[in-house]
């Protein structure tokens, strides 16, 4: 896409800028135009393509400029470059630089541009279409130029065109590897079955179910299989990740590009006044019903949301450090709480919920330790499933979960860096389960959350996310509810099911 | 406190009520005056005090009548009762009651009430002193009179009256075993200390902690006491509660009576839709910075909260059932996830934080298994306590929670129910910390979400809530960092701190 960004902006200064400065001034803009905004700049860059200071001119306090870029040193980055020069200049006339008033920004745009999208993104007052593209006048202020949004602004609708390129392309899928044939032993949906056994029942909410002794009994032998077989000897120490994700952790993890339409989010009170809630107290005593609408009233945000993706929380407890390089790679995994998403509508069997509940792998280290990490839980994984749980299971390459929860689609261009699906059939439907993954996420957050190792080298993390509700599912569906079906070991971790309630 | 009420109210009819038939109305209003109205009611009652038909008329197809009581027979049940008995009456003119309207409602209230509070109230249109007591004429529909209003907001105006007067009085709070004393080995804050070792780190919301594998050392080694020493022995089983609580539940539990101040408040997204949201994504992609008010008209709700007490949101599980007489008591566990609470600002220790993991211990069955089971556990902690934490600690019987979180203060007037608090003294303030909780509730949840027992007696449950962090902190401030100090069995389970992480 060719891009052009035009700009007039005025310096404004501690006192008016004398005559006698005119000549110091140009020299300084000459300067700038041929030396300072030409570093970093690629040699076969067009002398067009580079900032430009192409006018300027003094009134009173301000020292008016106009300058147009292509694509290197870009006007708002000439701007902040030439006003770091220029306030050495004005300093010699004990005038100091007081601020920046931007006046006009323009960006041309000609390409691939996706006009539907354009005119209704943020910063945007006016928007000219012509037969080789579109001319956007922007409304900013200088802390949005220091806040790259033109930048920001270009990228976005450069994403835009390649989704529109890419649309109705399918979601990558790559078979990497397959496991032996297993003899079906069941042919219903296994959420049913636990229902009418009482094994677990509906909860209040949407997606949501509350599990009795029997479904937790499930629960902890898997947990204890992941604990002994992949965890311990990989050698992971247990952590515990927060479950309240404010938009900070969101920002810095890209889950603020996109993933909204499947937050449960969380608002705060006001204020923990009592005195201020007594009214919304009284309605329910006095109603027997909640008031939402006061309520709504009297909570501020949302502040983020409630755990969806589990390791971004992680990330705050090694925020901004330097990793000794003799400390990597770091393992380290979470099992202490839920995850929350809201997804479509419908009844769905306990694969398929609002409400779940997941062990969270996660590493970190160099590029090379982060994928042999994986590679050695890939093994871990396979004999499980091969050997101990003898499930007829499938692994794949997939579109990676953190570009899926921005929104995009295909795969990362470096091969090392993705996600692997493990599925499993579901003989009672035909169709397959995805019930856990591991990713290669290469240097995402750890760029995001701004963490550097020692040794220089680029620090990369991965993460797998075992989910016990689907671990579960997969497995009650190959194997059913007869016991002497199961494999021995996990026979013999479940035991025989508690029931301990009994209805009339 | 001296109450009446009084109402006017049409039953509305299918067709004219012809004048054939006053003779059957006013006998069928005597009826109800000398007879029916009477059913139920205590001998001691003056006339006075009873439901009263103080006139009636017939206006085409509308039956008018005035209806007055005291306490008993309340004019509203009177009102529900006639219309019964007329329905018979009328039906022999073939003519059937469609409605009824209100047309005026008032409640006279004579005694100690709190003038301050009631113009605030739900559905009152007008309030008129006097020297001797008030009188509220209420806006108010059928629908509202079957629901109770009248009786609510009577009792609710009783219950401030009550607060007012007990204004002022501390939290019960008595003492009911005191540990032998223990030598003190540390005089720090254990939270900095744990900060100051890199054990933990705060997470990026507010009260919310990122616990280290050291720290998570120690967690785990008190659940495996929890778990060896008191839940097994116990014969409690594990279950997974939902953690995020809609108002349904809240609503049964009488947590909507006075918890809003505390709570993280859940909302949903509008839609999936992934279009409806693109503007928020854009939004962020071009700014840096979540759009929060945006994103506060696309949410629905609040549906409810984050969990709060864990206990609550288990109850649908046996919601509307009879209990078979010979399952009981139930005993079972939950340690899945989260709790949080909006707690007042400024800086903890993770004695006080917004965000915790608590193991909660539930119980039902009579009232004696109830009683029974809450001494059985106050003996295992008493013991844990005591012989394998050496704490200093002492228990205090206090306000119940349950009262506590509806905002009342006191205790219960039965003996037997209420909540014992367990508190461990911590050396470097010489305050002392609640670190946990026994409760016996009565009926109280059984009868909030309909479920009895087959034997016909009285269902009652009991809880426990085990705070990780608070076991934590206490047994820090009093044992310090020095594993020789510290009691052989937790030694031993926790083994030697994990330093996994290293910071340059």
């Amino acid at each position: 896409m060719y891009v052009r960004f035009s700009l007039n902006a005025d310096l404004l200064t501690s006192g008016d800028i004398p005559g006698e400065a005119a000549a110091a001034i140009e020299q300084a803009v000459q300067e700038a135009n041929e030396t300072s905004f030409r570093r970093g700049v690629p040699k076969e860059a067009q002398p067009d393509d580079i900032g430009r200071i192409t006018g300027w001119s003094v009134e009173g306090n301000a020292l008016r400029l106009s300058i147009a870029s292509g694509p290197y040193t870009r006007a708002h980055d000439a701007l902040f470059r030439f006003r770091k020069s220029i306030a050495s200049v004005l300093g010699r006339h004990r005038i100091g630089v007081r601020g920046i008033e931007v006046t006009g920004f323009t960006i041309r745009l000609e390409g691939s541009v996706e006009p539907a999208a354009i005119p209704r993104l943020p910063m945007i007052q006016e928007t000219a279409f012509d037969e080789n593209g579109v001319l956007l006048s922007l409304t900013l202020n200088a802390a949005d130029l220091e806040n790259k949004v033109p930048d920001r602004l270009v990228r976005l609708i450069e994403e835009k065109a390649e989704a529109m390129a890419y649309g109705g392309k399918a979601e990558h899928w790559e078979l990497i590897y397959e496991s032996p044939r297993q003899p079906p032993r069941f042919d219903r949906d296994p959420t049913e079955e636990m229902v009418k056994k009482g094994w677990i029942k509906h909860g209040a909410a949407r997606g949501q179910w509350i599990y009795g002794p029997q479904a937790v009994q499930l629960f902890r032998a898997f947990e204890t299989i992941v604990l002994e077989e992949i965890i311990r000897p990989l050698g992971f120490s247990e952590m515990v990740f927060p479950k309240l994700v404010p938009w900070e952790v969101w920002k810095r993890s890209g889950h603020a590009k996109g993933v909204y339409p499947e937050i449960y989010y969380v608002c705060t009170p006001k204020t923990r006044d009592p005195a201020y809630w007594e009214d919304v107290a009284d309605y329910f005593k006095v109603t027997g019903e909640v008031p939402v609408e006061m309520i709504r009233d009297r909570i501020d945000g949302p502040i983020g949301g409630m755990c969806y993706a589990q390791c971004p929380p992680f990330w705050p407890f090694v925020q901004g450090e330097t990793l000794a390089t003799d400390c990597l790679p770091i393992h380290v995994f979470d099992r202490s709480g839920t995850s929350h998403r809201y997804e479509s509508g419908g009844i769905h069997g306990i694969e398929r919920v609002d409400e779940f509940h997941r062990i969270e792998v996660l590493w970190l280290g160099t590029a090379e330790q982060t994928v042999d990490t994986a590679d050695r839980l890939h093994a871990a994984y396979t004999r499980v499933f091969d050997d101990l749980l003898e499930l007829e299971w499938r692994c794949a390459r997939v579109t990676p979960w953190f570009m899926a929860q921005e929104g995009l689609v295909g795969v990362s261009e470096n091969e090392q860096i993705g996600t692997r699906d493990y599925e499993a059939v579901l003989p009672y439907s035909g169709g397959w389960l995805e019930f856990q993954n591991v990713s290669v996420n290469g240097n995402k957050y750890p760029k995001g959350f701004n963490v550097k190792i020692q040794s220089g080298a680029d620090c990369w993390s991965g993460c797998s996310g075992i989910g016990l509700e689907r671990w579960t599912a997969a497995f009650l569906a190959q194997k059913g509810f007869d016991m002497a079906d199961w494999p021995d070991r996990v026979a013999e971790l479940v035991g025989e099911p508690k029931e301990i309630f009994r209805f009339l």
